[in-house]
């Protein structure tokens, strides 16, 4: 299997900072067919998984405007721009979003956030004996309060759909897999 | 936790068919800043995991322009305008791309694909016993090739990132629960 279009015309549609909108005119290398793809690109993003020493994820609760409601979350956020390392952007990103800190962030993976329309990959992270150490240092755009749920609670929470976010899933299977749980 | 943002302006970027890309200029209801968010709006999508009789999960492999790559993925697609029930959306995605076909779809679950800036939900199922039964039925942008994987190696294939779709590793992992795997 490999990439059966060629690209012929690429058109930036919508650029508001690392955020492009950008749609391409591809025709078929096959057969006489053209066809517009279009695609976002964004820099990567990381998620983190805080566990503090007594079971209990740290989680956060946000107005999300894609859907127009408040979602509970584990801590996330994009990497800066030039910056390669997705660890130093988690431990930045629990630290700013949540005020807790870890000594050890164990990667638990990474994912392709969506292969058909986005370009970006998100890197997960599992943040053990997560201690509150200073309070949350937000953007002035950002509203965000804390919710801590236990560990035990978190199947309940996905499966009644107050965890919805599907990389919030996705952190919260793989910190599972890797706690044995 | 609730909205506090106030939308005074709407503007619609790009449509096409039933995508949309919408700005949308902001004012916060307690700071006195404003901002532009933005949305893309779909219809809902489906995946799903078909296991054969033999403990095989039935793959699609197709290029993705998202990340100029071709991917291993579980067969999926989009609801059609106006249809209500995913379950039927599904059986008619796993049966154009693949020609495979169950008795039963087993819901697994649904998340939202990504509350900050999608509109739209993603429901998962499981068709087990899945039986191939006809040639696939594809649009002529499509060019999808099929790739039968044992259920053992579907935790290696993601560890190495040979499977990275975050909904379709989403569904593997719901799929490998269900199954107490």
């Amino acid at each position: 299997m490999k990439k059966f279009w060629k690209v012929k015309e690429t058109n930036l549609i919508y650029k508001r900072g690392i955020v492009s909108f950008k749609e391409q005119l591809c025709e078929h290398t096959k057969r006489d067919i053209s066809h517009s793809f279009f695609k976002l690109e964004f820099l990567n993003w990381v998620n983190i998984v805080p566990v503090t020493k007594n079971k209990e994820v740290v989680m956060v609760k946000q107005y999300r405007f894609g859907i127009d409601q408040v979602t509970l979350e584990v801590p996330g956020g994009t990497l800066d721009e030039g910056e390669a390392n997705p660890i130093k952007a988690a431990r930045r990103e629990l630290l700013e979003e949540t005020g807790y800190n870890s000594n050890q962030l164990i990667s638990l993976g990474k994912a392709d956030v969506n292969p058909a329309i986005q370009n970006n990959s998100c890197f997960f992270y599992l943040a053990p004996e997560a201690k509150f150490v200073r309070d949350q240092d937000l953007d002035s755009t950002e509203d965000i309060e804390l919710e801590v749920v236990p560990l035990d609670q978190i199947d309940d929470l996905i499966d009644t759909g107050q965890i919805s976010h599907s990389l919030t899933i996705l952190a919260l299977l793989y910190a599972q897999k890797y706690l044995k749980l």
